[in-house]
């Protein structure tokens, strides 16, 4: 049987420049180049696609010649379209990633995750989602704020000069507020805005490490994350990561045992409702931490990516540490402004100084507008007054989605908390997200959390994003057919007991 | 004799989060440490300080204090404040750079060239500037754009999600449509926005280069351009800049010269317009180029930063090419909208594709708003008749400027175009920079603009920035102070020719 494909939808704008018949060819081309549609994968038929689309059968005809033109799909007689190379039963490489190659397939997946166009409400669940739905977000909020930035640049016209090379001076200073009241104590000038969290993550990165060093990275962990070291040729040494923090014990032997160019020189790790197990790091084991990284020499990059779901109250390393070896990172995607792209370090003065050289020479400079509008939203409460009406709603969401999982007979592998729940599902997740990828849905299998990808059983689910009844019935309808009741498949990962993940 | 520094003034705020006193600290201290100001350098008597930024005596000694708990300088009884480190004489870095460590001094001259704050009218002369002064750029055009684009995020919220990772679909087909009327033919899907042209450049550079590559380089060139390049571990091997584009034969030489590591994998180049000679490749010389390319397997990087200040008949390598062994890269920096940090490359599908996935592992993606803002300039023809205008203008700047340099005795070492001028002073220009950054002027020295800082009698001047009579008359002043009329100093470079270039 061949895989069939297509079952997402593409966003078509009547009317663009580009004909119809090309934004299909186009978009059907991009999913093969992102693996998405695996060699071998037949395309719907003529009138399938049509029907699908909206689109006349002509046009279709038209997108499938202009892709067998590109070479990316043959016609076979009388069976229809197929993408070129691969066998006919391939699986879709986002849901299998091909073991030797993470960095592509890392990219591939969060390509996917970058669905456009049709609204929440008509696409297919996505419960391995990694961000809030966007109607949790509060878009007036983020336009007015734009327009005094707008009224502010008329009056002194950033907009038309290179911003500090630094980042926007009243964005810092509020994020020096900010930070203050999680308990780090960071001057404005040791604040550098980046075009996003990663982004700081990856200037960051290559400020502390060179290629054929080695890094302490959380397993299970974001793999991004693990793709961008990769493809910086950084080696990653994955520390488990427990309900209370990194496993402390397979840290020091990881330092204690790796010499040379192999001794781990970073340490990189979301400490505060991490993903994807959603635990955060506590007291005793944020002190032990970094008694190990000062008798190490190990710099923790903290990445708080998720910081405005969580108390402020929770631990940070930077509040114990106040930045003499830790660096923090956080950003505004996962409380306000995907789209927006601000993200910030916080560092020692000398560090945030090469921070901000390095920043210079690879960029200039940042947006300046977008970052006075979040100077604006902070100054204000906007920010924290919106977050603290989001926690709320996502504690509802998290009991509801929590219920739902355990009622189709899910367990969680780590006590629910913040967006993500680490859920133990009994079948090989992959297998899992392949069989519901081919009706359009997005899953996150474990599988993608390991510095080196290896069969689980363990799924991430977004607690805002998975309470519908209808995802969790469908979950258990596809473990049912992966391993019918009466043959239980046996875990494959050690990570099914309840409060403690292993890699 | 000390140098005298703090010509220049700091933003300050009243009311800000900060106390005024902090904030001068800061601003001192950020120049000491991007050694604007020298070790041994004094900073103005609390007097002098207090009337220049229109303070109370006691907030600069509260400022002064601040520096001091810092370390950054010291006090001397009966003589005021001293930056510390180096000697009494050191003259300041920015205008001499210390010759062991470009990188940083590259940073250090771009970080000056952000002066923020003030007006520009209300500045010393910026003959030097990169840029087109805020004022010959149109802000109303940018907020209708930006108001038009946040209309269209009401309907579909981009600001809610991540971007596509290649860049917003409409500003890729408008560029699509654009880089058509230059002769380059690149499918919308072929185009990969980026955080500006220099994210660009990053981005290829490190598609295409490993550390301990080489890469072809035009000298004189751009020294952010060397200093990125230097960061990356890539060995730059200057090409000299003729009035009609790179000499072939040195190019030649040095593909049949250079082997192993040491020979160059790409050429990066400012083919139109060129930085800071204002040049641009023939077509004959264009060709040549690619012959060379192809015969030693060289991939170009076409870097047309100032792309909307030149005929769309310029050629370009990429149009003769098609973007086979091109990259092509541009942006809005030069013409519209510096602070928004807007740029793009164009490739080939299999770059292009490279480049997607990269920017995604390292940014996830750009903002979104600001690209759509963008691509409705263009759809609507606002940047082309934008640009016209600017042309014009900027061809009456040139003709008052050309003739107010030759007026007052200085030749130009090309035929003026564009936007810079590349003028012999006969005199070494770091020492007529050092004069007059004094009073907070800035120059831009020929020794900048080698991959190996040397002494230049040459200086770039932006003729949108020097069209003024006092900048001349005071040119003119300097450069006698430092070689009187009666005893006039040779040239200490060779590329005094007025219509040949050398390093």
């Amino acid at each position: 049987m061949t895989t069939q494909a297509e079952a997402a939808s593409p966003t078509l704008e009547r009317g663009a420049l580009l004909p119809l018949a090309s934004q299909l060819a186009q978009w059907i081309g991009a999913r093969i180049q992102a693996g998405a549609l695996a060699g071998g994968a037949r395309l719907p038929s003529v009138r399938d696609a049509a029907r699908r689309h909206g689109l006349a059968p002509s046009t279709v005809v038209a997108a499938y010649d202009q892709l067998q033109a590109q070479g990316l799909v043959e016609a076979r007689a009388q069976r229809g379209f197929f993408v070129r190379g691969g066998d006919a039963v391939a699986t879709p490489r986002i849901a299998a990633p091909a073991r030797r190659d993470p960095p592509l397939d890392a990219a591939a997946l969060v390509r996917s995750m970058f669905e456009h166009g049709r609204p929440q409400s008509e696409r297919a669940p996505s419960p391995g989602i990694g961000t809030l739905p966007a109607d949790w977000l509060d878009l007036p909020l983020l336009h007015g704020a734009l327009r005094r930035a707008m009224a502010e640049d008329t009056r002194d016209p950033q907009s038309l000069r290179y911003a500090d090379p630094a980042g926007d001076a009243r964005l810092r200073a509020a994020l020096s507020t900010r930070l203050a009241t999680l308990g780090i104590g960071a001057d404005a000038s040791q604040v550098v805005t980046t075009v996003g969290a990663t982004a700081a993550l990856d200037l960051v990165s290559n400020l502390l490490l060179a290629p054929g060093d080695s890094v302490l990275v959380d397993e299970p962990g974001w793999p991004v994350e693990f793709a961008r070291l990769a493809q910086m040729g950084v080696k990653c040494v994955p520390v488990p990561r427990a309900a209370d923090g990194p496993d402390r014990a397979a840290m020091r032997q990881a330092l204690e045992t790796l010499q040379g160019a192999d001794k781990p020189r970073a340490y990189i790790t979301v400490s505060v409702l991490h993903n994807p197990t959603g635990g955060s790091i506590t007291l005793a084991a944020a002190h032990e931490v970094l008694k190990l990284a000062e008798a190490h020499d190990l710099t923790i990059v903290e990445d708080d990516t998720y910081a405005w779901l969580a108390s402020p109250q929770a631990p940070r390393l930077a509040a114990l540490d106040q930045l003499q070896r830790t660096v923090y990172i956080s950003g505004f995607a996962k409380i306000l402004a995907p789209g927006w792209r601000v993200g910030f370090l916080a560092a020692s003065p000398a560090l945030a100084e090469r921070a901000i050289r390095r920043k210079l020479l690879t960029s200039l400079a940042a947006p300046g507008l977008t970052e006075r509008a979040l100077a604006i939203t902070l100054e204000q409460g906007l920010l924290r007054r919106h977050a603290e009406r989001v926690i709320q709603r996502l504690a509802a969401a998290r009991a509801r989605t929590t219920r739902l999982a355990q009622d189709a007979g899910f367990a969680f592998a780590a006590p629910p908390q913040g967006l993500f729940g680490w859920v133990e599902c009994g079948v090989d997740t992959d297998r899992l997200a392949a069989l519901l990828h081919d009706e359009g849905w997005l899953l996150a299998p474990g599988s993608l959390f390991h510095a080196r990808p290896q069969p689980s059983t363990l799924m991430r689910v977004n607690f805002a994003a998975a309470q519908e009844a209808r995802v969790w019935r469908a979950l258990r309808d596809a473990r049912s057919r992966l391993a019918p009741p009466a043959r239980p498949r046996p875990p494959t990962d050690a990570g099914a007991a309840p409060m403690r993940i292993r890699a």
